[in-house]
């Protein structure tokens, strides 16, 4: 809900620029999963000139060398698949950088952006992606502004009745996007799964176009088994005209989330805010707790041993 | 079905090898949608000491310079994306290797690997493949040998079983893998999609973990509405004691699908054969024509302008 203070807190001064310019780096690699990783996702469609690699495995993949910078996130520090590639990182002689509000991470990674804490993971996107902004993009303070703005934009009576219109329906989220937004389908999914406790389909188009476009246009029975949702790309697109295409000829009616704001990163933010918000109260219109999401910690203490 | 010969049929020498020895390339570039776009999924989870990037967009990144080797596949040749990816590379001064049967990605590419006409793309998946296996990781006839003896494993009466089940159930799939079979899920999807005419949810562990399971394990209403599938990774992993916990803790039943083979390649190989039958049976299960795709030709031409 404090997504703008979050983007305010992290000052220009929070970020990796300085050891990131000493090195002699050429590619970015994030490591994290979840709400952590989906930072990474993020980033790297946002960031268009370096070639940003996202790991959500346990596994520094084989042919990573000190070329790339290696960025470890994790909210918590804890999340073992994050300490796992840390760890392979420190064994093949490569410096960690940690993006985290404490626990092991903390302890073992070379450079540590330290976030406040007492939130959940998928709560502190901004706290989490601000300081690759800072290190890789830059912000000035009219980007700032704009992008105060466009979260002004979010018309919570919107955001209120269509998640009334999702709850209501009963129907699986079938969540769409495209470039330069396409990392938002994803983020979307994994908001109403934990938010909402909906299961959700995720695509981006084009590549809809040449699978589940099938199922959808033939498929009568199961077409009825979704609510669609289209975050909107640019207008004038060709994927624009794909989606009035897809509509046309299925007869399905996807929602348009349409972004709002004066720069990219403004429109990006603006959706993410909208889509934070949308999937809170669809959690609330099914009578779920949008904060609880015991069965993951329950799993974690499993997974430890713990219980 | 005649995905053992299309594996045989494609020689060593079928590669770029010559080219890509010749110049100073680091990195991997695979363009492609679809049915054609998923051999560079694939190949780039099978080739783990190359930097594999897959692109399923209009836009070549800006990143991308002279040290990544960008290959082209378009089955048919005349994919939309995939041309505009080409052109781009070649505005940028970079050279353009294809997979295809002809059209005009042949008539643009500067070195072309021409493979046999009059099938779908997603049934060309070992055509596709091939020229990049043998490229950048070769193939010794004692692979070709466990790759056949795999393929040979594949039960028909497993596999008509579980495509009834599927079909009778009148659910969504759920499909679920891990590393070293992590692109699998996604295969998966798009061909019941396309042979199935069933939408499908497509997740991997360990990320599913993350987000996903928190519907799985508290909403009984939506919990029923799928039907679960796991294509197993390898065992005594960590992602397979989540998959324990998961079935132990949310009540869930998956399907298994384990991997049979004497070497990796031979055991991706098995499962692609197996997912290829189970989505054609499942179609056939749901009185549907598992050829029939005419829908996303109708939106090609209606691209084109040409309806």
């Amino acid at each position: 809900m404090d997504f703008l203070s979050q983007v305010n807190n992290i000052k220009e001064q929070v970020s990796f620029s300085a050891s990131f310019k000493k090195g002699n780096y050429r590619f970015v690699l994030v490591a994290g999963m979840g709400g952590s990783g989906v930072s990474g996702r993020i980033f790297s469609e946002l960031c268009t000139k370096l070639h940003i690699t996202v790991i959500d495995s346990y596994s520094l993949p084989e042919y990573v060398d000190e070329s790339y910078f290696i960025i470890c996130v994790s909210y918590s520090g804890n999340t073992e698949e994050t300490i796992s590639v840390a760890n392979m990182a420190h064994n093949r002689g490569f410096k960690v950088h940690a993006i985290t509000t404490g626990g092991k991470l903390k302890s073992i990674a070379d450079e540590v952006i330290e976030i406040p804490g007492g939130l959940q993971p998928r709560q502190a996107l901004g706290y989490l992606l601000m300081p690759m902004i800072n290190t890789f993009m830059g912000i000035s303070d009219s980007e700032r502004k704009k992008i105060t703005d466009s979260l002004e934009f979010v018309n919570i009576g919107e955001v209120k009745k269509l998640a009334e219109q999702i709850a209501l329906s009963g129907k699986i989220p079938y969540v769409i996007s495209w470039e330069p937004y396409a990392s938002m389908s994803y983020r979307t999914k994994t908001q109403f799964n934990e938010n909402s406790k909906l299961p959700a389909i995720n695509h981006v188009l084009s590549e809809q176009n040449h699978n589940e476009l099938v199922p959808l246009s033939v498929n009568e029975k199961m077409k009825n088994s979704f609510f669609y949702i289209s975050i909107d790309g640019d207008h004038n697109s060709r994927n624009q005209r794909r989606m009035d295409i897809m509509e046309k000829k299925s007869g399905i009616r996807f929602h348009h989330i349409v972004p709002k704001g004066d720069s990219y990163l403004a429109r990006y933010f603006y959706l993410i805010h909208f889509i934070d918000l949308l999937t809170y109260y669809t959690g609330i219109g099914l009578k779920f707790e949008p904060e609880d999401v015991g069965v993951l910690e329950t799993l974690k203490k499993e997974l430890a041993g713990i219980i």
